[in-house]
């Protein structure tokens, strides 16, 4: 991947359906693999299919999966069974003057590869950072860091950024020519994934501030 | 499902990793399955697991798929492959004194079950409103009904809401017990997908206002 700015073109990574929207652009699909915060993983389980959402972090031309299924997700992968990784940031809804033509604007990201099981600590504490910043950039200078027991104790998985692609559907709607006359309101409500108040835990000690990377927190540029 | 208020347990949907935070609870499953957007379909295509993001709408125990994804998973639908369908809405970032107890609260849905293709006229028109309504309560009223043309090249799934659970974390961190006299900010960032400002389309003839469900927009109660 170093090498190259776009992944490579493989049959299951193939966009069939709209492929303008597709794109295998690396520093676009890092840019959404960097602004979504979970990721739905599928695997094949006793031959049926499972995704489970899932946290994750990026280094590189890695991805470090972590979560709550991480047993049953590991009884799979440990086999070397493939996953598929995706992730999706809804932008807008797209208000059509048709009901048949409303849509979404939207950003995603689906990978393909096989999930390894991180072994050295040294791997688990780069991927417990990369999980940390992905989440609150700024937060591995501001929390206790991992103990080894903790390490020790912590399953991690690593997934290659190396087959797969983007999609992207933004602007307006696309209404069928006979209804731009039609007197009904059209155009695009954008949605964000947006941050409230922090709450501060009903345990804190006192006087001690809200650090400002929550203060101001958003996802994306 | 319709004398039950709670989904059957099988195997594949038994919560195996902190299963205090599963529930089969109907109107919990629905509550969620309502306010999410965006479902991630997963399903088995040449031996791999496919995870695509859809768009979706509920009516009572049924669901109604609907995505640009569809030709290629219809390849596989049609022969009554299973599917897994899985939802996740994202509540809080979960900021711990460690890093290690780093999480998220959320509330997903996981449901498996066979998908089929509508065939009826009259089906696929309800789906449309189930579709519409779920993005935008009351659009239906508000733009052009779909026309024959528009029904007939629509291609329309449905997945019965009889297997799977609900999982849900809520609260504050939950940090080991020495770690509490840190001086180390902890709580919860609250997250929530908002509407900005409906942004009209360019070709929007004069006059026409915006639709108070665009202008109130909200997701959930």
């Amino acid at each position: 991947m170093s090498d190259s700015s776009n992944l490579q073109a493989t049959q299951r990574s193939t966009i069939r359906r709209i492929p303008k929207r597709g794109s295998r652009e690396i520093e676009l699909i890092y840019s959404i693999l960097d602004e979504a915060l979970v990721a739905h993983v599928g695997f094949i389980s006793n031959n049926q299919p499972v995704v489970i959402p899932m946290a994750y972090g990026r280094e590189g031309d890695r991805l470090y999966l972590h979560g709550s299924p991480v047993s049953r997700l590991l009884k799979t992968l440990e086999r070397g069974v493939d996953v598929c990784f995706t992730v999706t940031i809804l932008d807008a809804l797209v208000v059509a003057r048709s009901l048949f033509h409303h849509s979404m604007n939207y950003r995603s990201v689906v990978l393909f590869g096989k999930a390894t099981l991180l072994d050295s600590e040294g791997e688990k504490m780069k991927a417990l950072k990369a999980f940390t910043e992905h989440m609150i950039p700024g937060r591995w200078q501001d929390a206790r860091i991992p103990s080894d027991r903790e390490l020790k104790g912590t399953t991690v998985l690593s997934l290659p950024i190396d087959e797969g692609s983007a999609k992207v559907r933004t602007g307006q709607p696309q209404d069928d020519p006979q209804d731009y006359s039609l007197p009904i309101w059209a155009g695009e409500l954008p949605l964000k994934l947006t941050a409230g108040v922090p709450i501060p835990d009903t345990q804190l000690i006192p006087e001690i501030e809200i650090p400002q990377n929550l203060v101001n927190y958003h996802r994306g540029a």
